[in-house]
């Protein structure tokens, strides 16, 4: 066995997923609604190709080979060889016909959750909810290591190294945080004045200004597109193809402004990340955690900004061809980080969001850990939403069918959002040591900011860990305080708080 | 081997040719720009997958053991076989890289000619061109039967049984028609007045115009999509899934409106596939020449009716908001049978269109029969412009770069678009003598018009061959002189000429 051989057969891996990536794409971007039965039949065959692949002969072979041989691989080598072992360590006892059956179910609830948020009623997805939470039950005992519980090892499908036992610790001291900041706001707060926000702005006046922001911030659109869905998300193909979606609203523009800064900071990422990769399992983000990081710090930390405002306000007005004119930069500028609890995860405020992301931890932990009936889970949910935020679903779509990703299976992956939004702050905190984001934001190259990530963290694709970029770039380990200050800072600032 | 393995095997093949179909629609319909090497990668490898099991061990085993016990099979597994039999002894002696070799060149290729599109040159398309002929010329003696020359079996491709010698007659008998039509209405013809075709109307407009007609049509939205290209085409993935595309120019609905219809045809055709022929290789039109009849009858034969555009004609002006309220119906309706050369064989009128493709089957001719040098070509291209239409190109945008066809090394296919005009003008004829076309234009419901084209051509897919379709609908084997009727007849009653 040579190193090429290995690299070869991780290529032709690699471009299957590529393939499945695209058929994915099409199917949330405008697939015929009749053509899902056979489109899941193509996914589902094509997946059984690649993961037979993944976890076959010949990997078996290298890695057989290489455990005992690992001065053949070159330095690069090495790094890849570390990440196929541990994929594969972690796959090769799955049933082929159980991941391929989890590809076909998960193909169909997505048609499934789409026509139930049409009927609003979460009884239409329930039958595919279940069947996906009982495939990945299926699932756990062929993941797990040594996590002390099952929804440990979905966690760490998202966030290697990430427990039940820090989050609960951690989400604690963000919740504490969160309501201190939220109280104060209430005693002592001006509220910003917000009646404007709702002014028409049509989707092409957004679309200039959106797309215009991101082209400055960084997001390269000749390696990647924008296109419309109901649930925005990030397909990074390969770092020539970081694709991104958004919806829009002409009455609400903060929708799809932030919505498209955010998924342009995962784009960004993957478009970033070295090329010598290319082809092998290193080939994307880490982890959905450090993902989101960079979503949330073009969204929030980036969008948050009162300088980065203060330079994008007159394209902004421009783009919007007059209906801001009579708006002050201060009036809007508060608008933008004005906090009030909703509904909608993706429409929440970056105040309450966090407690959007712990109420789904919440739930998750108890579908997995705690056996819950999955009929209560809409009734579970509103409850929380009321005792959480103070508000209450007044039917499904506004409440458990929000978000896509159950229906793709992807239990584990909500407490990504607030650990990105965690390490954003800190890697905003560590970025501030050496340059001011201030100065820079007022500044007419935004380069500097994207250059800085792209050493601490883009470059690298998969080769690290987490805790390892995360150390290595802020030098400590996750840290809650730093969102905690960080929001205070904005909020008391935007609410006139002393 | 058994009936069902047989249909196993050719089910996962035909799975592949699913992907394969996703992947390209994404690379016409917005792959970033530079995604095209890494892309290219992924379709060879998939389509090597497919190609190695469309002649594989299987396959072989199946024509081995159904060869000698054909009475094992079903009916419909006969007719099955029989195809997949003629395809596998067309393909096997072809070498598997000279297949991935011609994927990976027409996907290159695609990408150059859409550059060579940007800067008007030729010679930015020549050598991806080159390189597509060389590949082809290099397919050819693996494809021969016993054909009498080497274009006849790139013809053979896409219209089995379809010949030069024939094709030279056809085609000498139409344009002799044409040229006759074309002088009677020069001498004694009233010009239509078109001076409103280009008033403006929005694409939004158009497209609530065309989505309604093709609707109408049979045209079914819940198994297809619209979607924007520069070169509109269909795309049947299965009978559930057949997707088309448009291009619009606001100046000239023309354009988009007869486009879509057109495509519609393509669409309607797979649509309406019998679902017992679901994943084998009967799944699919028989041939180019029989597509395009359907194509062309929806945008030439029904277009062009008199009845029809007096029926539409009111929505039109609804669509068009005003636009049009000063435009009298018999004004509108000859404008859109007016007859002049043009350069562009997309925008050419129904009398003139045949003459492009005259033109372009000469040349393919030149290139396989008679070794032409690539580098002239724009130079006779132009020449025989001047020549038949008596207009010249200025740049190669508006002349050899138009079409997309030889940048998919789709060569010997240009001809089935004259075909298919013929077949189509033969089919109505063959119609009018259980139906009145003109009465059920007039009407609220089109459906018997599809109903026939299902009963004679759709539904059989595949399985039977043009001139055994064209033969068993119409009673004779393809007869030039229906066109021409029928040419005479619309354009002698638009110009107004005794």
């Amino acid at each position: 066995m040579k190193e090429k051989e290995l690299l070869q057969e991780l290529k032709e891996i690699n471009l299957l997923q590529q393939a499945l990536g695209i058929l994915d794409w099409d199917i949330q971007t405008g697939m015929p609604e009749k053509a899902s039965n056979e489109r899941s039949e193509v996914n589902s065959y094509l997946y059984s190709i690649y993961f037979s692949k993944k976890i076959g002969p010949k990997i078996k072979e290298a890695i057989h080979y290489f455990s005992e041989h690992p001065d053949e691989l070159s330095e690069t080598g090495k790094v890849i060889f570390e990440k196929v072992k541990e994929d594969y360590e972690l796959e090769y006892k799955v049933p082929e016909e159980l991941m391929t059956a989890l590809t076909a179910a998960t193909s169909s609830a997505q048609v499934q959750w789409q026509k139930s948020r049409e009927s609003k009623k979460f009884t239409d997805f329930q039958p595919a909810l279940t069947k996906n939470i009982e495939l990945t039950k299926e699932l756990i005992p062929y993941w797990k290591k040594d996590e002390a519980t099952d929804y440990d090892v979905l966690l760490n499908q998202y966030e290697p190294g990430m427990t039940v036992e820090i989050l609960d610790r951690v989400f604690d001291q963000l919740k504490a945080g969160i309501l201190k900041i939220r109280q104060t706001i209430n005693e002592k707060g001006q509220e910003p004045r917000t009646n404007f926000l709702t002014r028409k702005m049509t989707k092409a006046q957004q679309e200039k200004f959106v797309v215009g922001v991101i082209e400055q911030l960084g997001y390269d659109f000749s390696r990647g597109r924008l296109d419309d869905t109901i649930h925005p998300f990030m397909l990074g193909i390969n770092h020539n193809d970081a694709r991104i979606t958004t919806r829009w609203n002409e009455h609400d523009f903060k929708m799809a402004v932030f919505g498209v800064i955010h998924e342009a900071g995962h784009g960004m990422y993957e478009q970033d990340i070295d090329e010598k990769y290319a082809y092998t399992p290193i080939y994307q983000g880490t982890s959905m955690g450090i993902h989101e990081s960079q979503s949330l710090f073009n969204e929030i930390i980036i969008g948050s900004n009162r300088n980065f405002w203060e330079k994008q306000y007159p394209f902004f007005q421009e783009c919007a061809e007059g209906t801001f004119d009579d708006i002050s930069f201060d009036d809007f500028y508060r608008s933008l980080k004005k906090t009030q609890s909703s509904l909608i995860r993706i429409e929440a405020d970056s105040l309450t969001y966090p407690l959007h992301i712990i109420i789904r931890y919440e739930i998750e932990k108890m579908i997995f850990n705690e056996g819950v009936a999955i009929e209560e889970l809409p009734e579970i949910w509103n409850d929380k939403y009321e005792e959480y935020l103070g508000v209450r679903p007044e039917n499904d779509v506004e409440g458990i069918l929000q978000d896509v990703h159950w229906s793709g299976a992807s239990f584990g992956y909500f407490p990504s959002y607030a650990l990105g939004y965690m390490y954003a702050a800190q890697l905003l905190h560590a970025m501030e040591k050496e340059q001011s984001i201030d100065e820079i934001l007022a500044s007419d190259d935004y380069s500097p900011i994207k250059e800085w990530m792209k050493e601490h963290i883009h470059q690298y694709g998969a080769s690290r860990k987490p805790t390892q970029l995360i150390q290595d770039a802020t030098n400590e380990g996750l840290n809650p305080q730093y969102l905690i200050d960080y929001m205070e800072k904005i909020y008391f600032s935007v609410y006139q708080v002393d």
